[in-house]
């Protein structure tokens, strides 16, 4: 299969800082969509995937799904994308297609796993697949999404991954005008939960142990802020939450949050993956009939279907733009919680 | 307020026999049903009470809230019932009425807590409430359900708590014809299950640890039993299930079982009250978008529309009957597993 080299930014192993390296990509098939990369949000998975905290990682790693760039050539095949279109990649550039998921058009719960834009098995030139931290990325048409242009590209990037983990969830459980929804954690995915629950019509409060995120929380669209250490205001928030989204990555008590949903409510991990320590209390749940669920990003056509309700609502992520050298230095800042509230990096400073 | 004295079972502190007392039951006020009890099932709760297991029993504790008699005397103003008419009443017999879940027909998520059939607190007489394990009842119209005359009135009885329980879930979670369910546990709970889930048209697992189960399960009308120690068989059973109910009433590993629902399902609890341990994990949750639920019991209205069912169905709880004076035996053999799958008490053995 033809290909070509682009300059990309890759760890050479676990506790190796990444760096400029060269990268294969394939030439465009009839279904393929090149793309030259504009920018590219950081998502924590970056970092985890690099430093193979998750094990599994393969190397040189180069990271990178939340990806927004012009498209720069199609394929014969393709038909809703043209050169010079505003085009994202997220979490998948595949998937089965076949599987009961697929065919629901649920890619990021393929049976037999979806190709993730890293790290993922290469069908086309074998290896591994490299992320959006490069100058150009090649995808099949089908995993492509449509990026409204009235929304400023770099700001939109995260939206790709944080936006649709978070929006998928939202939807699934069905949020609607006037229900209440709480978010639990406020960084890159919950100031998304927040924003895009609050232009669902939902009223949004979040969860916080810091009594200081109140007025960027209210910025973001929350109408109320919990401080759940705080015993009496999580009293006073019994039975009241329809949804809540909780984006915290690490290990947390998420009984006392069980109490704060409606009954018939529900709590959705994003998060954290892992072993629930303390042990979830079975008694809450069964005495107010509440779900502790998990959900992980969303379906390729509920991502196009968030950026479309994204430009209809002017909503963007907020970020920090750094250049691809100042990664290594990102990722020390994203392990503090330094970064209000997603890094972006500008591709140009790549292509140098 | 007016009263009258009946014959009652009933246990003196925690550790003392069950033995027959005398208790009160007031004189039917003009919204009020008296049934004459003709049968009483035995539910794992009527031995948590009376051992108070749970803390919170109040003595004599007189359990027993799978009631089934004929209407002796009715209010003025009760509509719904005359004399004559066989009725059952079950976990409840009375809740605010004022709060969103009674609003909702879930007088079973009652915000400040549904009146229960025993240990509650009795709002007529003071002190606390006595249950079925005696000659009559005196019930508020509205918490006295109608049992279809078609239905065998001892094998009835475990419908009011057994039969509830697991409908409630079946209901809430959508089972449809088609469905793939599975039930974990085989005693009262899961017996009901497996007959609820078949008659609404799904297809009905049993997951036990036992081989020599699957007659009884087949008999019952379960399609398929999968033993839950063996890796191939659960393997087999990946992302199969749409819902499983869960009736094993002590702490057990509910891991295991998430593998095998399918993306978007839910495991649902109804038997085990307390920590999960092990800790669940979060991982095939939130890669499958799975849930883990809780439900107890079920609203007046929906208890009324299972009996419906049970009646055009010709569903009932396989029983055991026994003599009032057989009680503490039975719960010595409860604790063991021995029986099936539901002791009924007649309680034409009180009178006697
Ligand atoms: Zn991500
Ligand atoms: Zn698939
Ligand atoms: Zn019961
Ligand atoms: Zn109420």
């Amino acid at each position: 299969m033809e290909k070509f080299e682009v300059k990309a930014y890759g760890a050479a192993s676990t506790t190796a800082d990444l760096k400029e390296i060269n990268i294969s990509r394939r030439q465009a098939t009839d279904e393929d969509v090149e793309i030259d990369i504009l920018f590219c949000g950081v998502c924590h998975s970056d970092l985890h995937t690099v430093r193979n905290d998750w094990g599994g990682s393969i190397y040189p790693s180069v990271p990178g799904h939340e990806i927004i760039g012009r498209v720069t050539k199609v394929g014969s095949a393709v038909s809703k994308f043209k050169v010079g279109d505003l085009a994202g990649v997220g979490c998948m550039v595949d998937s089965c297609g076949i599987c009961p998921s697929c065919k629901k058009d649920l890619e990021q719960y393929c049976e037999p796993g979806f190709t993730g834009t890293y790290n993922g098995k290469d069908k086309h030139l074998g290896g591994h697949t490299f992320g959006g931290y490069s100058e150009k990325v090649v995808v099949k048409e089908s995993f492509v999404l449509r990026v409204p242009e009235n929304l400023d590209p770099a700001a939109a990037a995260p939206l790709l991954c944080a936006g649709i983990t978070t929006w998928s969830p939202l939807r699934h459980w069905n949020v609607k005008e006037g229900d209440n929804v709480a978010v639990v954690g406020l960084g890159g995915l919950g100031h998304m939960a927040i924003k895009l629950a609050k232009a669902m019509g939902a009223n949004v409060t979040l969860f916080s142990r810091s009594p200081e995120k109140e007025k960027d929380a209210k910025e973001l669209g929350a109408d109320a802020i919990v401080i759940s250490t705080d015993k009496q205001q999580m009293a006073g928030a019994k039975n009241k939450f329809d949804l809540i989204i909780d984006t915290v990555p690490y290990v947390h008590d998420v009984n006392e949050y069980i109490p704060t949903l409606t009954i018939s409510g529900t709590i959705v991990l994003v998060g954290y993956l892992g072993p629930l320590e303390p042990m979830l209390n079975t008694v809450p749940m069964i005495l107010g009939r509440k779900s502790v669920a998990g959900s992980v990003i969303g379906g390729i056509a509920e991502t196009q279907e968030m950026l479309d309700f994204c430009g209809k609502h002017g909503i963007v992520s907020e970020i920090e733009i750094i250049k691809m050298q100042e990664i290594n230095e990102a990722y020390e800042r994203m392990l503090k919680s330094d970064v209000r509230y997603r890094f972006v990096i500008d591709m140009g400073t790549l292509k140098g």
